[in-house]
This record gives C-alpha cells, structure tokens and sequence, in this order.
C-alpha cells in the first residue's frame, strides 16, 4: 500500500506555517484534552491539533475497519494494536481529508467546529500507556566517553558492547509528558575519595538526549522477531529526555545496573511520529565492526537522519544551546535493538517503550548529556547569561527538539521541555 | 480496626484438610476463570474458589463501600486501589460468611451454587495486571555467594550493598502464573576461557527461590513513602520463580544490569496471601550493621517467618526437594525497600510487583538457586531417580512452595510451578 500521506506536493487548505515541524507530509498521532475536559486520539497539522474521535463520528474514516471507539480514548494502545496496515489507511485518509483540493470537510464550518483546535487550547497527555519501558545503550561514542571516565580510558568499551546491543529495564510509571515538572531525586552517593556514603539531594542531575521508539503487539512469550521483521512491530517515534542523577548513579549501580539514579522521571515528546513519515529519511548506519551475529544481520538502511538538539533555559533567562547531536550515529538500529530484546523470547506489547541511549556524535559539542559536555564537570559550559552549567541547576528547563529535512518536506518532532525542580522534602 | 478474619479458633462450614494452605484464616485474593468462560475476582478457602463477584451481586458485601464491578474484572488493580481498610472490611467479611455458625450461605443452595466452585473445575490467571516489577537483591547470603564465585572471594559484598537495599528494573510483560511453561532461551554467551561469544540456547538455566510483594497507589511523582509507613501501602505477597539464565547473564551484565538473561520469564503463585493473614507470623530481621541511613531506619519486627522450599521433578519422575529457606532471612525488609525505592520520588502504582531477591539461607541446603547450590555447577545435586542436575533440564517441573505455621494456623501460599520446555526453534 503506497504511503500517499509522504506526497511532498500535497499542501493542505489549513494554514501552515513554512518551517512547522508538523506539515501536513508529518500527521503524527497524540492524545489531548480539551477545555471541556474531553480526552481523544488527535493529530496535529501545523498548529492546530485534530480530533480523531470526532472525524470518525462524522463518518470521515468510513471504509477503514476500525472499532466505534479506538479514538475516543485516552492511550493510543488500541489503535496500535490495529497493526501497520490500518495505521497507514488512517494517516492517508487523514492527509487526504486535509489536503487543499478536498471541500468536504474544508467547506463544512459545523464540522470543523468540532474536529480542529487551536494547539493553545488543547493540553498534551502521554500518548501510550506504557507497559514496559526498555533503555538501550547504543551509541558508541557515549559508551566510550562514559568508559574513559567511570573506567578504564585504555579500554573504554566493554568486551560484550560491540556484540550486544545492551539494554535494561526502565520504569513507566514515571515517564511523563513534555511541560510536567522533575523534581531533582533525594538519595544516596558517595563523595569523592570518601568511603562513607552520604544522604541528600543529588548534586549532578543531567539530561540524557534520546530517542524512543513505541512497539505494537508482536509475538507470544517463546518466540523472537527477526531483525528483518522488527520495523513492522515500530508504530513511530518520540524524544526521550532520560533524566539521571550521576552521583546516585555512580554509587549504587554495580552490580544489577541503574535504579533511583533514573527512574525519578523519564520525559517525553508527546506526538509519536510515525515510522511512515521517517520513511524518505532512512540513511546507513555506521558499519558494523566485527559483524554481529546473523540474528542482528540486516540489509539496507536501517537508520534515520534525525537532527536533535538540546537547549538549556535558566529561570527567567535565554536559551543556550548545548548540544547539537543526530540519530543516524547510533551504532544499534532500532530493529536490531528489537531483534535483541526477543531473541530469548521475551514478549513485546502495545505501547512498550525502548530508549535508544544517550545519543552522542563524534564532536564534542555533538555529546548527549552534560556528563560528557563538560566532561564530568571538568569543562562547563557557558551560558548566555553569563553563568555556568557543569550539570542542571534547580530553575532550569532543559528542551530537545528533533526534525528531518530535504530539500522538499521538513517532518519534526516539536519538543519535549520540562522544568528541573528542587526536591520535594522527605516525609 | 480489629483483624477478625485471623480468629484462629474460627471453623468453616466447608470442608477443608486440616494441612491446607488455605483454611479460613488465610483467605488469599486471586483472579479465577470458570468452565463457562467467566472471569472473576475470587478467594480461596480449602480445595473451594469463592466467586466475589456472584457474592457482591447477592448482596454479600452489604455495608462495605465498593463499586458494583471491582470484583467483576480480570484483575485485581482496582479492589487493591481501594485501599487497607476496605481489603481488611471484605476479608472480615468473608470470614464470616463462610464461618460454621453463620447459616445466610451455608444453608441458600442456589447461592451455593453460583458462588462456590472445585479448585479442580476453575484455571488461575495472573491475579494483578504488573505495571512496574522490580527486583530486589535482599539476601546478604545470596548476595555474598555470587560475589564469592564471580568476583572476589576476599570481597565478596560490594561497597554499596550494606547501604542500599539494592535493586533493579525488571520486565511485566513475561511475568506468567503457576503452570504456564517456560521455554529455554537463546542468546550470548562467553564460554569459559574464549574471547569470542557463541549464540546458542542457554546451557545454564536456573531458578531464584523469591517472594513479591504487591503494592496500593502509595504516592505522587516527587513523594517518598516513609519506611514506617510503608507496610500500609503492601496488600499482600505472592512466591516468585525468577527464571535466569546464568550464562546470558555473566556476558551481558555489565555495565547496565540483567536484562534477557531474566526477562524470558517470571513466574508467581497465583493467590495473593494479604499483608494480615500473614501478620502473626511477623518476626525480627536480622540485625543491621552498620546502621542504615535514617530513612531505612524502622522500629519493631518487620520481616516475616515463611518456610520456603524448592522441589524438581523431572520428566515423568519423582519429585526432588532441593532447597529449604525462610524469608526471615533477608537482610532488608520489605517496609526497607518500599522506603528505598521512593526516596527520589519514584511513583508506586496499584499492582506493582516487587521482588525480595533470591532468599538463601546460612546453610548450603538453603541456598535459593542452583547456581549457589551447585556451587556454580561444581557440586551437582543428586536427584532420586539417580540422575544428576547442576541447573534445570528441559522437562523439568520446578515447584517452589511456602508456608507459616504456629501452634494455632498453618497459611500458606500454595505453590508456583512451571515446566521449562526446549527453545522454540528462532525465526
């Protein structure tokens, strides 16, 4: 079935503007809630958000087999579990409805009435409810730069790393929306050179830039994916903000992995960009150096030229930002991370989450945490308003943004924002 | 308010063996489907499933605050949201009806009829829908045994864990109850002395002898859960088969943690024994030194007396008791774990599932997996059909049993108990 959403001539009769992460080329799905306190499946064109739940009352999805209710609610796991074959109906359908040359709906005021919002009116929920979140660790010049200084600089990367694309077990029920607020962690560290640990609030609270990706049902406990099947099993995308506390993290991750030091809160952009819309920006991933086993073997191109960028906003100051970085230098694609996680059998649902690491760049400006931008705090960065940053200041908002671009279509993800507050007191 | 339902001289109407798990002072919650296709919330007194359901419709439950429905569900999230006093209003309440001097049900054959059915004539489903599963890694024994074989004898505990009730993230989506299979996993491994990995089926497959406790909503992203306060927020505890391939695990572990070595499958019992039947049965944890931070700091008794055992039947054979351990044992309690899992304000949700860690006891013959058993395979257990077993051979039956027991009531857990069976072949 043709993507005939992708058409980079199609315009739509909404205004848009020219540089908008959200062409009517991006149709990315959320869910919002409105100021009547309505909760649906939308889209978003430009900057207006779109009522899913509502065109197909009004008959605009007729002919697509979909249940009366897979919009009208508040996750998007429904819908995913219809599978890649309906979710490219609907976003055809979708750009068709919305493209110039179409009156039907463009033409009909009570309709548009009910279906279109301007984006300052609605408000953004978390798209999926997220059974199990997964975290990868697959750039390869964030693993070194951790290895050089946690480890061994000699021999930064672990013997297994460039054989496994190594992952572990993230929390959900903390992971939030772009504009929900972190509050810095309370815990456990040991200071430098001390062999007593020490209790307060963590003093190195970083960012993690990342992306996500959101699984659909995909096989039964028992049975694996194949690499060359796993992209069929990825709805889309989203901006994943993985916060960390590096000092809690340094003290009590040996020897079963991070724990408090990241499960505090992980945030994320709130429209999943599909893996059709990515499609005209698939490039090559970096080569594979000793080849991987034949169940990580794929051929093609299986990475996407994503540019993503992180910005740091002190309280009532200006944007600086720190970091300038891209998706396509993971070393581990997507389908092999997935192709990874079930070759032992292990089940992949609806609305699962997997982290794609830290996304660092061979460039210093290009590292995805201030970890490594400051090189452990040894370098910090200077900010417009004259301050400093060797990790993130209570006041602070920390926003990445991602988009793609060639020379016919722009397809972006908006952003994810959130705002590091200071500790709750402990009870 | 009073815990009547532990009465210990309180009789049933209904006939219940005098060594049964299950007697009237246990009354565990589970989820049960019937022959006709029916799922419902239900408890368990002798070899009798109790439909809550059909009780709540005769209108058994009259005078407790409950929705029409929180027993008519596929799981028990929401009855758990309801929170202490509402479990220990329905548990009395149970007690009740089912004691021999009340006649209301004992002597109303048509309610009989709808509500009582034979353990034999119903199937036990996951009783909980497990949003987030963490596991602990509480056993000072346990923890100091894979410390002495994979590290270093001379320095077995590492740093953190006097400090730290050390945990990790696990996977919800292969968490499965009593009697679903398990099938052997495939995946990396270093075999001693190489430098290069092998993909293969697992040749070390092991079970963790560990108990789970399941939570209430307990608190708000930023909040923390004070450890006096903890044990409110803990509806009940179920056994945990913690399925674990050694030798995925040895090669992918560092540095983020187990992931595919555990993640094929966990397996619980599937009645859920409540923090109050289980409360005459509370006993002191061993002593703890140095002293822990004052948030992990808790007056009085909080771990639990619980005799623990794992038995191994092989294929068309005798059973073999390999392991005998108790929950006393842990070295952090269960209150210490709630506290330390939310100090950086990690969210709890209603159904969250968490781990105590492989309980090994003092003694060789209480060590709570094979690895520790064996000796990492140097001592292989003999079997009484004459066969040796260093881990778990496909067609095995591990069977993991627990139960308390004092001069007046024996309540236990009855048992999780799952076949492993081959790989299925990789696509």
């Amino acid at each position: 079935m043709p993507i005939t959403a992708n058409d980079p001539s199609r315009k739509s009769w909404l205004d848009i503007a020219t540089d908008s992460d959200f062409p009517i080329q991006n149709i990315p799905f959320g869910v919002f809630l409105t100021k009547e306190n309505i909760v649906t499946v939308g889209t978003r064109i430009g900057d207006f958000a779109i009522d899913l739940g509502a065109l197909q009352q009004l008959n605009y999805f007729e002919g697509i087999d979909l249940t009366d209710d897979v919009f009208m609610q508040d996750t998007l796991n429904d819908f995913i579990s219809d599978g890649k074959k309906t979710w490219r109906l609907v976003r055809n359908r979708i750009a068709d409805i919305f493209d110039e040359t179409n009156p039907i709906l463009r033409d009909n005021k009570k309709h548009r009435d009910v279906v279109i919002f301007r984006m300052k009116d609605i408000e953004m929920q978390l798209p999926v409810f997220i059974g199990d979140y997964t975290d990868f660790y697959s750039s390869k010049e964030h693993a070194t730069n951790v290895g050089k200084m946690f480890r061994d600089p000699e021999n930064a990367l672990l013997p297994n790393w460039l054989h496994i694309p190594v992952g572990y077990h993230g929390r959900s029920s903390t992971i939030v929306p772009s504009g929900i607020p972190v509050h810095r962690p309370m815990g456990q560290t040991l200071p430098n050179g001390e062999t007593q640990p020490v209790f307060g609030a963590s003093k190195l609270v970083d960012f993690e830039l990342e992306t996500a990706f959101i699984t659909t049902d995909a096989n039964i406990m028992g049975e694996n994916i194949p690499v060359n099947e796993a992209e069929e099993y990825i709805f889309g995308m989203v901006l994943l903000n993985d916060w960390s506390a590096r000092d809690i993290q340094k003290w009590e991750y040996v020897p079963l992995g991070p724990f408090l030091a990241k499960n505090f809160a992980s945030s994320i952009s709130p429209w999943i960009v599909t893996m059709d819309a990515l499609e005209p920006f698939r490039t090559a991933s970096p080569k594979q150096e000793p080849a991987p086993f034949p169940y990580l073997q794929q051929e093609g191109d299986h990475a996407f030229d994503i540019n993503l960028e992180v910005g740091i906003t002190p309280e009532k100051g200006e944007e600086t930002i720190v970091c300038q970085s891209n998706l396509k230098y993971l070393y581990w694609t997507m389908s092999q991370q997935l192709a990874h996680h079930t070759i032992n059998g292990c089940r992949i649902n609806s609305g699962d989450m997997m982290g794609s690491g830290t996304i660092s760049g061979p460039t210093e400006d290009s590292f995805g945490s201030m970890l490594e931008l400051t090189w452990g705090g040894k370098n910090p960065i200077q900010m417009k308003d004259g301050s400093e940053r060797k990790f993130i200041n209570d006041g602070d908002t920390v926003t990445m943004r991602g988009f793609c671009k060639n020379d016919a279509v722009r397809i972006g993800f908006g952003e994810v924002s959130s705002k590091l507050l200071p500790p709750i007191p402990t009870k």
